[in-house]
C-alpha cells in the first residue's frame, strides 16, 4: 500500500476552478489531497491509539516538534528509531517548526536574526530555537515533511513589525534549506499578516526557494474567518500550482471548504479533537454540545447516517452520561466520531472535486456551519 | 456464540483438587469459570471500549449499582433498553447491589432491619436502600446476574457487630429472593469478617436458600491475604458444590491463584484497571511502574512475551512519556495491557485445572506477587 519513495513527489489529479485535488508521495506512503491532519502534539493523538486512527482512514498526522524537543526530547525518539517507531505510526508524520509554540506556549523572551530565545512552559529552562536547530530536531524525528522555522505574528500586529517577520521569515527559509541534510520533505511559510502587499511580497519570496510545499503561516490567530479568506485569494494566486499549498492550524468545516475553494491542499487543526473532549460534535446537521440536558435520555446517536463506531452502537444519553461522569470514554468515543467527520468531510470534497460538483458540498458546509 | 438461555445454569467440567473449571450460562451467553470480571463502574470499563474488551475476551463484567443508580438512574437505562444496550456490551453483566458503596462511599445515615440510609456523594441527596429496592434496580437494569443487598462490615469489627449483620444478611437474602420477579440470576452474599463460627453460620444459612451462586462478601477490606484465605478455608467446604462461588472485589494475582486453589470460580476487582491508569503494570515478570526513569529510553514492551496490543507495539519509553505527559493514550494502553494479564491469567487458569497442572501455574505466580 504505501509507496517506498525516497523524497517527497506532489501531483494534481483534479480540479473544479481553483478547487483541486491531488497526491502526494512520502517514503512513509502516499496522501491523496485536499487533506486533513489529526493532530498528535506530544506523539499521540489525543484519546485514540495508531490502530483507531488506521481504521479511520486518517493518512497522515501531525506532531509538534516545541513539545517533543522539550519532553521526551527529539535525541531520545531518535535512539528508540524515530518518531513513527516512537508511536507506532507508519503512514507519514508533518512536523511542525517548534517556532508557533515558542510564542504561544513557551514564555519568549527574545527573538532576532539569530533565533527565538524562549523559556520552557514545563521547567522554565531556556532555549535558542534557530532555524538549523529546528531542522535537525525534526530531522532527529524523522518526520516525512518537516516544516521552515518562521516568525509568527500575532494579529493584530503593526505593519512595520509584520513587515520585519516577512523579512526575517525568508532569511530563515534560505537558512532551513541549506541546514537540510536528509531526503524528507521541507516546507517553506509564508507570513504577511493581514497586510496584502506584504502578504504577496512574503508568497513570492518564498515560492521562489525550492520547497516542496509552501505554507501560508500566520492565520487562524484571530483575524476572523472573512479576514483568513481575504489573506487567501490575495496569496493563492502567487503559489506554485505544482506544489501542496498548507493552511496551517485551520480551522472550522467552513474555513476548511471555502479554503479548499481557493486552491488550499493540506490542513491541520485541534478543532476535532480538542472539541471531543469537551463533548462538542460536528455533524452534518450541526454542532451537538453532549452535555445538554435535552440529550438526557435521547436513544438516537450524534447522527443516525454517520457511519463510526460511536454513531453505529452509543446514543446520546450515553455520551452525555459519560461525559458528566468524567469518563475517559466519553473523550475516546467523541474523537472517534469527530476525527471521523472531519476525515469523511475531506474524503467527500476529493470525490466532489473528482466528479465536478464541489460547490453542493461547499453550501451544504457552509450553511451548516456558519461560524 | 451466545446462548440464549432464559435462566441461569452452571456445570463443573473439571477439577484438580479443590481448584475447579466449569461454565455458566446466561441469557447474554456463556461464561468459562473461574473467571475475572473487569469493572464497569459507571457503565463503561474505565479508559476502553466495548469493542477492545471484546478483543481482549473478556466475557462478562461487573457494574456497580450505587453509582448507576446515583447517575443516570436505572429507570433512564432501562427505557433505552437496559444496561447492555446502554453500553453497547452483549455480553453478560454482573451488577452489584448497591450496598458496599452506600457504605464505602457514599456518607451512611443510619443502618436496620428496613435498608440502608445514606446520602449520595454526587448531590448530598438522602436516599433509602432496602433489599426489595436493590433488586429492582438490578432489574431495571437488566443485570444477568443480580446480587443481594447484604451488611458488609468494615475490618477490624467487634464480634457482636459482625454476629448482628449476619442475621441482618440472611434476612435481607430472603427478601431479595421474594422480591425477584425477573428470570434473571440471583445471588447470595455470605459475611461474618474473620469470626469463623460467624462465617461458617453466615455460609450455611446463605447456602441453604435457593440463590444461583454463592457469594463470599465482607474479605478484602483490609484484613490481608493471610486473613483472607483463612476466611475461605472456613467457608467453602459448606458452600455448594454445584452453584458458582464468587469471591468479590479480590483481588491481586496471588489472592485469585490462592483463592482458585481453595474453590473459589468467580472475581472481580478494579485493580487491572485502576493500577493502569496509575502507572502500575502487572506482567509475569513481576510490576512495573512506568513512570520510574528507568524505563526512559528502554525500547522494550512492558513483557516481551505477552501478546496484547500494548506489548507488541510499544516500548516501556514511550508508555512512560505518555505518563508523565498526562496523555489519556497512557490509561487506554496500560488499561488494555493489564486486562489482557488478567483475563490470560484466568484463561491459563481454567488450562492449567483441565490439565491437572494448576500448581504449577499457582507456585509461579506466588512467587511473581508474594505481596
Amino acid at each position: 500500500m504505501a509507496m517506498q519513495c525516497s523524497s517527497f513527489s506532489f501531483e494534481l489529479t483534479s480540479s473544479q476552478e481553483n478547487a483541486r485535488s491531488g497526491v502526494f508521495h512520502t517514503a512513509h506512503g502516499s496522501v491523496e489531497t485536499p487533506v486533513f491532519m489529526p493532530v498528535g502534539t506530544q506523539a499521540t493523538v489525543k484519546a485514540v491509539t495508531p490502530e483507531v486512527l488506521m481504521s479511520l482512514n486518517a493518512r497522515i498526522i501531525l506532531s509538534n516538534t516545541y513539545h517533543l524537543h522539550m519532553r521526551p526530547g527529539e535525541k531520545l525518539i531518535a535512539s528508540l528509531g524515530g518518531l513513527h517507531a516512537f508511536m507506532a505510526w507508519n503512514r507519514p508524520i508533518l512536523t511542525d517548526s517548534g517556532g508557533y509554540q515558542a510564542f504561544s506556549l513557551a514564555r519568549l523572551m527574545k527573538i532576532n536574526d539569530e533565533g527565538l530565545y524562549f523559556s520552557s512552559h514545563l521547567d522554565g529552562s531556556r532555549h535558542l530555537l534557530t532555524p538549523e536547530k529546528a531542522v535537525e530536531i525534526q530531522e532527529d524525528l524523522e518526520s516525512d515533511i518537516m516544516m521552515c522555522l518562521d516568525e509568527c505574528v500575532a494579529y493584530p500586529s503593526p505593519r512595520e513589525y509584520v513587515d520585519t517577520s516577512v523579512q526575517r521569515t525568508t532569511l530563515w527559509a534560505k537558512r532551513c534549506l541549506d541546514a537540510r541534510k536528509s531526503a524528507n520533505a521541507l516546507f517553506g511559510i509564508t507570513q504577511g499578516g493581514v497586510y496584502p502587499d506584504l502578504r504577496v511580497r512574503s508568497t513570492i519570496e518564498i515560492s521562489s526557494l525550492p520547497f516542496d510545499g509552501i505554507a501560508i503561516g500566520g492565520l487562524s490567530v484571530g483575524e476572523g474567518h472573512d479576514l483568513m479568506m481575504d489573506a487567501l485569494d490575495v496569496a493563492v494566486p502567487h503559489m506554485p500550482v505544482n506544489k501542496p499549498r498548507y493552511l496551517m492550524g485551520v480551522g472550522t468545516p467552513k474555513d476548511i471548504v471555502e479554503a479548499v475553494a481557493r486552491g488550499v491542499d493540506m490542513f491541520d487543526c485541534v478543532l476535532p479533537t480538542r472539541n471531543a473532549r469537551n463533548g462538542m460534535l460536528f455533524t452534518r446537521k450541526g454542532k451537538i454540545t453532549v452535555k445538554q440536558a435535552r440529550y438526557r435520555n435521547d436513544p438516537k446517536p450524534p447522527d443516525e447516517d454517520c457511519g463510526c463506531y460511536t454513531c453505529r452502537n452509543f446514543s446520546l444519553a450515553y455520551l452525555r452520561h459519560l461525559y458528566t461522569s468524567g469518563e475517559i470514554l466519553g473523550s475516546i468515543l467523541n474523537t472517534i466520531h469527530n476525527l471521523y467527520f472531519y476525515l469523511e468531510l475531506m474524503s467527500d470534497i476529493r470525490h466532489s472535486i473528482r466528479e465536478k460538483n464541489f460547490h453542493d458540498l461547499r453550501n451544504q458546509i457552509k450553511e451548516m456551519y456558519d461560524d
